[in-house]
């Protein structure tokens, strides 16, 4: 029995979300699906690090996954690969997790990305990839702004009405809000997030972009503790799970496939 | 009357390429349409910097359109954009252009990347938008045999059957390969190609990537002037039409849309 560490990459856009869902495809099912073909049919139940809603991006999500069978790292990718074909999901490493480890409680920090492009003209290359926002906001104080929900607080304010995790309070470690030309890029990252917690920050931040919020009334909606006080929830396109930190990295890499 | 320089963006995907044909939609056919209903019906042909082939992408096109009306040059952006809808095409900026200036005949340089993702998996998020060759490739190697097609030659072992330039004399003022993790990209310019060239070139740069051929084969093979001489040609998906140079800008930074 070894228990496996996968580093996968897919596009928000073709699932429900990761989690099972009774309404549409969702990742999980695309990997538990063929995970079970190379267990001759016996259930391969998968823990991942960031239950991403539909249409949210992986470039860097982590699961674990048990197999009974023995594997070669670079075999188990590429089987895994070829059973989840044609779906927009890949396994980009497979490696045995260090003793004791588990993909989500393990986890360190999670970061994320959330991309708006601030232009005119539609996206016709990153159609899906990222929020549109014809009107121009200014990046500089969306990210002044941003740095008042540093640290540990009750983020209710951010928080979605289904959420389940047991407490509002979460640490951010970093929000970051930069232009590169046309596209505002936005780095948050914390060991983790409440749900739609990153939707709605930006949501949020939005609006001292567009200059119809002062800047310093971000930090009062987040002492407000009520979610009406703060901004509406940004659209899933532009958010990307970058990557997960763990204490011991369990992709060596030297193991790239 | 006002000649307008545009600049375009578009997913070559969702076409048969620039050119207007009998079998698909073209990126011609769908700015055209847009631009008679700015004229009432008159048709407006375009002048194009690079005819790109079907699947070819675009972040950085120009093109040449004449309008009888006057337009404001964010009104212009913004109509053809309506009009042009929901297809995978966006006009990002339009200026009166200089006087005799042709979007064509007055380039000095045509900038394109080419982009292989060499990993074992499929890529998830950039399906369409790459070459994806899953055996390492050695991208210095490739980089080193590029450099042996710079300067003024006769390209002819690179030239696509159907190209109908008059003279396969070509100068190719840069061929860079540069890794960067799991993709590599490749930056060619010159003032003008041959039909296929730049594909062409890259399928040839492949064939030193995997070791079949010595770096020193790449220069025999454009001295043979004989196209079975060179590899096979990229897969379109891989190739961006970056970036179009004239000696005067037409695109004033100023009337960003």
């Amino acid at each position: 029995m070894t228990v496996w560490a996968l580093l996968l990459e897919y596009n928000g856009a073709a699932f429900v979300g990761w989690q099972r869902q009774a309404t549409g495809l969702s990742v999980q099912e695309v990997l538990e699906t063929a995970a079970a073909r190379l267990s001759h049919g016996t259930p391969t139940p998968t823990i991942v690090a960031g239950r991403t809603d539909a249409g949210v991006h992986a470039e860097g999500q982590v699961a674990q996954l048990t197999l009974q069978v023995p594997f070669d790292n670079r075999r188990l990718c590429q089987a895994l690969n070829f059973h989840m074909k044609p779906h927009l999901v890949a396994v980009l490493r497979a490696d045995p997790a260090p003793d004791g480890w588990n993909a989500r409680f393990s986890a360190t920090q999670r970061t994320y990305r959330y991309r708006i492009l601030n232009r005119s003209a539609r996206p016709a290359l990153l159609a899906g990839r990222v929020w549109h926002i014809p009107m121009p906001l200014d990046a500089e104080a969306m990210h002044r702004a941003a740095q008042t929900l540093l640290g540990r607080h009750d983020f209710t304010s951010f928080r979605a009405a289904a959420c389940q995790a047991n407490s509002p309070l979460r640490t951010l470690d970093r929000l970051e809000v930069a232009r590169d030309g046309d596209m505002i890029n936005i780095t948050a990252a914390a060991r983790s997030f409440l749900h739609h917690q990153v939707r709605n920050m930006v949501g949020t931040l939005r609006l001292v972009g567009d200059g119809r919020w002062p800047e310093s009334r971000v930090r009062l909606a987040l002492e407000a503790r009520d979610r009406a006080a703060a901004g509406p929830t940004a659209p899933a396109d532009g958010l990307t799970l970058l990557a997960v930190t763990y204490p011991q990295d369990p992709f060596a890499p030297t193991t790239r496939a």
